[in-house]
């Protein structure tokens, strides 16, 4: 065996120290689509990679197969480029991942049930975290107590939020660690649920949170290299291989960092810091390179102009319809908003603010109008969510290169939300998404992960149909504004690239680029909605390297 | 042409490309000298490196040479390992070089001149800062004016700190950018020099210093940017390849690495962090890798436990000989300090604790001795500076590994200082580098550069003879405490890495280690003190890549 052992090492060897120029991989007979150059829909049957893992060749059926070093048959399966996200928060999906959720459950006893399972399946946590719980679906008619978590878990404090995130629950040792008795006042705006003799029964209500949130304990480093590896693979799971991370804070790019140092960063992330002082410390006078192959770069801020329609917070230009007294309210003043995308611009970084209101839609776009004055160039002002827009403003998407950066799933969970706080007569504005690509503007679509699944498959399914997985509301909301499933699948690859600056780098399977695809197991381009939906990732490759799947 | 352009086109990025297994460099007579694996001396006449720039054979004269790629003559010139600065402030040195230095000035005209020349060499600058007027040096009799300033320069606001940083000048301009007029009160335990009418006059004393420090702009990105090019100017000249930075704040760390990212750190950085805080920030649950090809770690932490003995500030064991109502001051309490080495070594980062007076050194002695029961292994506890000794504490310096990491240019430059804080008959473990060596220490040597110049020359003089640049006092303040030149060699390179966790990486001309050397014009193991002062550095290589000199 020696001989043969050490040809075989001494081969590999060879490979790591010095690449040979042409170790170039095949995968032949492949059922491919991607979005081209011109930005239309191109079907291939089979890819050439070097060994940088950037693509050489794209090829049809009829095409000359090179001589290559490696070569593997795709055994007819469909292969699209990795799935873009143009809108998520990578570090919160981590740490979402990594708690416990209690959403699904039915009874007291079934919560209680699997907070026991998850505080045994997690001995090394020193507190057990979690959140979904809402004692109104499981028809317990009052709130649960902390005797009742210690009876599943005493020896580590707990600490659960509630659905709404209005209420916490928490069991004796937690309320001890933060030294609340009986003593202890409600705090203004909060209420601590008692038991009879005053002291804290184990529910704390609004800003009473606060007087056990305080004590815990906030994430270690290593804390935040789990959570960054959690996300990676439930995004890898549904075949997604880059994200723009919206508000990126010191610690999470800190982190991005040292999965980049050593080698744990599989999925690329276009980060957009959370604040001037984050670009400042982190970026530098100008956005960073490109880091690790193409995996890292930040290259813009995330801003936040108003609230969330659900909370009467995003800023519209009428009263709410239900609620006369509010119209939302913006989060800065039109001269803080250009001047903070004025201090971002002016060193080359890009502007993505979010906007939901139709006001607050209007506003961005008469900033990003003044500003575009000055700042000339390929800009790609962005707007995250665009969610309410005033079909009179409509047609300025469609000017200084505006993108508008969607989030499909946002419509199908919001309508009927949507038409409460808007009233029947204002919708014609509501997730505008053919509207807005017909105006001219690029449309990247995401998820706003983890407030919706990181699922492009039914992100993709959305944007098609205006349903939801149960097929509500039958012919689509507003069908008018569906989109095309290839404008579907461009929001998802290439378009979200361009969204990022990452054109020319990955989101499409053209010679230059990354080989980033995945093999899928059906056709995103015929499957109806509801099956479009059940889509199963086969392999995910990144960088022409295999990364999921076998 | 064209045929031959293109051949060397393909050669040049088949190089790039893919580095042939054996593009080793030979460089033949030379005068080699090195610290070897024993900790000794040893003298070579050749040295062989890889493309990635390691070293793969030290030869003797009468060994055969390999077959190699390049060859380059050394002309019999003196080869030595890159210098090793164990102690300095890189960012402060860089902005401390490019700012104006007015310390050599010898009159008002002769400081006028010179701020005039310095703004219009740097009309880019939005403020002109500088630092080191004296008027007693001037013979001026009074305080300079804003008049006198304006009269230079009164297009920028100018502001300039007097030497002992106890008072600055302000030319109108910046007096006006901060607000101050008349009216403005004088702050406590400070004053604003007025002129007849009480208008400012230019010079702010102590605490009315921040009214106009307060309008400085704090240093931009690009700003960091060039002090750390400039430092690393500062150090290639005198040959130092690599440093330990002391205090490495969270925007001096990000400076290194958009250095890194861009190619731009030529030299190497063994970063200790300012605070936990940095740590958890910057490194994260551990040290960092070695980025960067061996350039950037972030190893440790560097804590203060007392001040300095010119401020009477280090703390003694006894009052001050010239103030017996002081013994100055420990900084941290003893449970403060074993709680922050404690915090930095659960998550193995090295600790290095500025220690100057004989109070503080015991007590880190004796918090050393109390850790090492907890954390075990190779933990190399470093103690910055240990100026003043207790004799009775010296043998402990030999316990636990502790490194000493001691700046021979301070016993020259403070020995009359020394005298007057501590009386006659308490200097005898006064910078004691033998007694500390003799005891067991590894004594890693630095600048404490730019308190000192970073100039491991002059260093090494000094440690070898303990007189100045004048050859004062004649026969050595102390000569009992001098050592070898092998050690200060030792203390420059090898010991220096070690006491940075770098031995096996670089310090040494051993195989193994990178190719980190310089070319010089005078042997330090012969050199009188004198003349080592004025080694000129001919060349400096970092690992197998010529940075300087030609």
């Amino acid at each position: 065996m020696r001989p043969s052992l050490f040809s075989a090492l001494a081969a590999v060897s060879a490979l790591a120290l010095c690449a040979p120029a042409f170790a170039d991989t095949l995968i032949d007979n492949v059922d491919g689509v991607t979005i081209d150059q011109g930005g239309k829909v191109k079907r291939f049957n089979a890819i050439v990679f070097d060994e940088a893992g950037t693509i050489t060749m794209v090829l049809e059926r009829g095409d000359k197969r090179p001589k290559v070093d490696y070569r593997l048959d795709g055994e007819g399966r469909v292969m699209v480029p990795g799935m873009i996200d143009a809108h998520v928060h990578v570090m919160d999906m981590g740490f979402a991942a990594l708690t416990l959720d209690l959403s699904d459950t039915t009874s007291l006893e079934n919560a209680l049930a699997k907070i026991k399972a998850f505080a045994e399946a997690n001995p090394g946590r020193p507190w057990i975290l979690g959140r979904g719980w809402n004692q109104e679906k499981w028809g317990l008619g009052r709130f649960p107590t902390a005797a009742e978590l210690d009876s599943v878990v005493a020896d580590r404090p707990v600490w659960l939020e509630r659905a709404d995130n209005h209420a916490n629950w928490a069991n004796s040792l937690a309320i001890q660690t933060a030294g609340v008795t009986a003593k202890t006042a409600d705090p203004a705006g909060g209420k601590v649920i008692r038991d009879a003799k005053g002291a804290p029964a184990g529910v704390f209500v609004d800003n009473a949170i606060a007087l056990v949130a305080k004590v815990v304990p906030a994430p270690r480093p290593e804390d935040r290299d789990l959570a960054l590896a959690k996300a990676q693979e439930v995004l890898l799971a549904k075949g997604v291989t880059a994200v723009a991370d919206m508000g990126t804070k010191p610690a999470d790019w800190t982190a991005f960092r040292r999965a980049g140092d050593e080698g744990r960063l599989a999925i690329r992330i276009m980060s957009y810091a959370d604040s001037v002082e984050t670009l400042e410390l982190m970026a530098g006078p100008e956005p960073t390179g490109w880091l690790y192959n193409d995996r890292l770069r930040m290259g813009g801020i995330k801003l936040f102009l108003d609230g969330a329609l659900g909370s009467r917070g995003a800023s519209l230009k009428a009263p709410y319809a239900d609620d006369h007294g509010t119209r939302g309210l913006a989060l800065l003043s039109a001269s803080q908003l250009r001047n903070l995308m004025s201090r971002a611009a002016m060193d080359n970084f890009q502007t993505a603010v979010h906007a939901i209101g139709d006001a607050a839609n209007a506003e961005v776009l008469a900033a990003i109008a003044e500003l575009s004055e000055s700042y000339k160039g390929d800009r790609r002002w962005r707007i995250e969510h665009a969610q309410i827009l005033d079909p009179a403003d409509i047609a300025r998407m469609g000017q200084h290169g505006v993108i508008a950066s969607m989030q499909p799933l946002h419509q199908t969970s919001d309508r009927l939300m949507a038409e409460a706080r808007l009233g029947p007569d204002r919708l014609a504005g509501a997730y505008p998404w053919r509207s807005v690509m017909v105006a001219g503007s690029k449309l990247a679509f995401g998820s706003d992960a983890p407030v919706e699944p990181a699922d492009p498959w039914a992100g993709m399914a959305a944007a098609i149909s205006r349903t939801d997985a149960a097929g509500e509301p039958f012919g689509g909301w507003f069908p008018q504004q569906t989109v095309s499933r290839e404008a579907a699948l461009a929001g998802f690859t290439a378009d979200a690239a361009y969204a990022g600056f990452a054109d020319g780098r990955f989101g499409r399977l053209i010679p230059g680029e990354r080989a980033d695809f995945l093999l899928i197991d059906r056709d995103p381009l015929f499957a109806a909605p509801e099956a479009l939906r059940e889509t199963k990732v086969l392999q995910v490759w990144i960088g022409g390297v295999r990364v999921r799947g076998d």
